[in-house]
């Protein structure tokens, strides 16, 4: 059975995105082939995502997990039901409100893979809720300041260790477990 | 001249202590002697130290910054003026809310070494106004969920270069230096 992990790319203060949504401060920064050797590792392992319910609307502007290149099956978690939408090999079901099934049909699907988990509101409610075993962070050297955090809100005391960490060039690639 | 930097160790959600002041998050990781050899080397470039408020009230009871262990002059910040204070080798000296100041007089006593700056607030209003060179940072390998954040409320985007990053057994050692 595949790992359950967070995925993101994070500020060194720990925002996914500015107060407005915006990523431009994920730009402007020098990366090596070794940081996009380190990104595909973890994208290699995902058979399967689980993503906001803001990413609904996404779909149809075209704003994709993985900008879409990822062909394996995506939850995306809403309030309203929704049937599935089918974009260029991609399907894309809706689970309405229910994380911990969005989480078991994922690693159905996902098989021997992983399902990475996406956002910050979906990663901590499956924290919360003991479903995470990894997280993998890639860390921008930017401060911002205010923003959208990950973390924020968590709420709860989780302890990990620390597997492994490389950097290269600008960014910091962190892989933890969370420790049960 | 030497430099200003923020030394904090944190919780890879940012935090430094809980939202009581506990601290007891820090301990039960491995360290290894490469991580106190890492912390040492940071503390070695130290030349003075520049504290929060409540750090005043903590010298009588015996919480002093680096435990009492380096001795360098500390200037603390205050709202009242308070006289000097002499403990064990340390004068420790009170700034009355001019921060800039407080990092110019530390400068000035620790000539070719480093100012350190503890505390999220005295680090904040230094990264706005910036005074800050660099940023040593000593992640633990554990999620508080809630606390108190170095970066919280920085309200200002600031650009980073990663000078190094080194991880040994649980803990992340992060050196960056601010882009102006």
């Amino acid at each position: 059975m595949g790992k359950v992990f967070v995925h993101a790319t994070v500020t060194l203060d720990g925002f996914m995105a500015d107060s407005q949504g915006g990523m431009d401060w994920m730009f402007g920064f020098d990366i090596v082939d070794k940081d996009m050797e380190a990104v595909k590792k973890v994208i290699d392992e995902i058979g399967a995502i689980v993503g906001g319910a803001n990413e609904t609307r996404t779909i149809e502007e075209g704003e994709l997990p993985y900008g879409g290149s990822l062909k394996v099956p995506v939850y995306l978690m809403t309030h309203e039901a929704h049937e599935p939408v089918e974009k260029d090999g991609v399907t894309y079901s809706f689970v309405v409100d229910d994380i911990a099934a969005a989480v078991e049909a994922a690693k159905a699907d996902a098989g021997d893979k992983s399902v990475s988990l996406l956002g910050g509101s979906i990663s901590r409610q499956c924290l919360k809720l003991g479903l995470v075993d990894e997280i993998h962070l890639h860390v921008v050297p930017v401060l911002l300041g205010q923003g959208i955090a990950l973390f924020g809100g968590l709420d709860t005391r989780i302890t990990l260790e620390r597997l492994h960490t490389a950097a290269y060039a600008s960014e910091t690639h962190m892989h933890y477990r969370v420790v049960r």
